[in-house]
């Protein structure tokens, strides 16, 4: 954290957070899980997808851009697969009651996958991929995002960097929980990289026109790159079809990034898919398997000892712990735009420092 | 091609490879099989992977290392997830039959899962997931691989490259087919920059050591670094677990690779998934939104006008027609080898040049 850092107690900023948003016009339920979505966000150290979203989401629950009341329905239902329109409400209660729901369907046939459409920003893919693994499922959650992604040899963005995530149950201390996005690289590691005044891979970003850089600045400017060129662009491209395709939403250039349009839903789709791995291996036996493939990676030498070898999901376990007990660090301008959105809303919460 | 290959007719190979398989010990149906997986490979151009791979899959199938006359039994069965134990038969013939019940389950609750274990090399993940496209399903392929990709800063591999294959169904002229492992590139490409006195990138191989190198000699004797770092790693590890782990397969080092260890058993593990899209969406809707998606892609501008804008599955279908017409192109020494391996299994079956 930054010296100017302000610390929060998790708890003081989860009924802060939830106080907004049910002003905002959420349901108390829909907002505390809303406010706790976020709160847990930035417990895992991922800050960029925290509570420094909360006050763009207040601004379209307030504008209606985002519905704050949704009637979710169920618009295709066939046995193991469900379709659900998510009514423009939230992403993050679109995305929950979708990831329910394939639960659901999976206490029943041991698999289930919902898809949503006219949703929006759902926050992290691995809020939901591990409400599965919290009841011994494997969890897949998907979203599509507006375009920002540049084909290699393309003049303009043809794809979102459509993040997804997987979980799967570990009975340990944490489950293994890889949660990823299709671009090489974030805008936030474009930031850093100038700010430290270093040059980028070619394959991390492109000018304006589409045209690979070394330059930081100029690639924030510009568009993304896909991790792993025609790799990570395929499997965006199938993440698009699972999504935006077959939900029957929008697709590619037919969504509207809530940055771009803060007035208009953004039509994202997602899908979410739950297995009951416990009707093919015992909870025993799995807790076995994946602590042994646990320690198998623990213990595989490095010649970097400053480096560990670690499972996906066990920085953000560390980063919990840490933050639990330490606080949560907000920039002092994001803490101000907090507090002052409270006052606006007329919200008696208090966020205090630690 | 190089002037020095050989034409082939595709039919042709297909006849020999399959009088090949059939006189190491397959039954003709599954000798017609395997060879029609490895002429397909070739004529999608994936060379790596095609009947390159024939004098290794005879020798283990001669030998016993792999099993010419599996008995596939299935050990675990709960509706829409089953397991089955692959009795150390060829990856294409176990492969085959867990897409071909994977589809069956999904005949019945619109998805199905099958894992195998006790299996061995596959050829390519697009074989299976291309079963499921034919049917109108989405299809999904996966195998674990042995360990060949090290993790940034580790010392040796840890895990397999472990492909994986999306396959959709799009009533066109091809299907969508987006088939990658999960290394950065293939050693192949290692072979081609040093061939052209290229450095490489350095997030591509590593030395012995693992440490990253520019020189694509020094990564080729070294070891392949995962595609985007931590997100390929992290894609590989939730592959392994699907495959390996959840199949009661072994995994990470548990696995023999078939050139390490060429009279064993490689134990390898697949997963196969096949969903019933037609259960939540017409083909006639499919075949509209799919076109409308691969036309917004095609007609996406490029400032490279070199480069053209595809869709994954694309360039394979148009090599398969260019090669169905003027014959496949087998190197002088890969030719002679087949011949030979005939001659020696006293298989009267010939390989014309055209």
């Amino acid at each position: 954290m930054d010296k100017k850092d302000i610390l929060v107690n998790h708890a003081d900023l989860q009924n802060f957070s939830a106080a907004l948003f049910e002003k905002a016009g959420l349901s108390p339920e829909n907002a505390d899980f809303f406010a706790q979505s976020l709160v847990d966000i930035n417990l895992w150290g991922i800050d960029s997808h925290g509570v420094l979203r909360l006050p763009i989401y207040v601004k379209r629950l307030k504008s209606g851009a985002c519905n704050p009341k949704p009637n979710l329905r169920t618009v295709k239902s066939a046995i193991t697969l469900e379709v659900m329109d998510g009514d423009n409400g939230p992403g993050q209660i679109v995305g929950r009651a979708a990831m329910e729901r394939a639960i659901e369907l999976a206490k029943t046939y041991n698999f289930g996958i919902v898809g949503a459409f006219h949703s929006n920003h759902f926050g992290a893919a691995a809020t939901y991929s591990r409400m599965a693994a919290a009841q011994g499922m494997l969890g897949v959650s998907m979203t599509n995002v507006v375009q920002n992604v540049v084909a290699p040899g393309g003049s303009k963005p043809i794809i979102g960097n459509n993040p997804f995530s997987v979980a799967v149950p570990t009975y340990g201390k944490f489950p293994f929980v890889l949660d990823i996005s299709l671009s090489a690289v974030s805008g936030g590691k474009l930031l850093l990289a100038s700010k430290k005044g270093e040059k980028i891979p070619l394959d991390w970003g492109t000018d304006k026109f589409g045209k690979p850089t070394d330059d930081p600045d100029v690639a924030f400017n510009g568009f993304l790159l896909p991790v792993g060129a025609y790799k990570g662009l395929g499997l965006a491209y199938v993440i698009e079809i699972l999504t935006g395709v077959l939900t029957s939403g929008v697709f590619l250039d037919g969504m509207k990034g809530m940055y771009k349009y803060p007035d208009d839903p953004s039509l994202t789709s997602h899908m979410m898919m739950a297995v009951n791995i416990s009707a093919i291996m015992d909870p025993g036996e799995l807790e076995k398997r994946m602590t042994e493939f646990t320690q198998k990676i623990h213990s595989s030498p490095m010649w970097d000892e400053k480096q560990e070898m670690l499972i996906p999901g066990e920085l953000e376990h560390r980063t919990m712990q840490a933050r639990k007990a330490n606080g949560i660090p907000l920039q002092m301008n994001l803490y101000e735009e907090l507090t002052s959105l409270a006052t606006e809303l007329g919200v008696p919460a208090t966020l205090s420092k630690m």
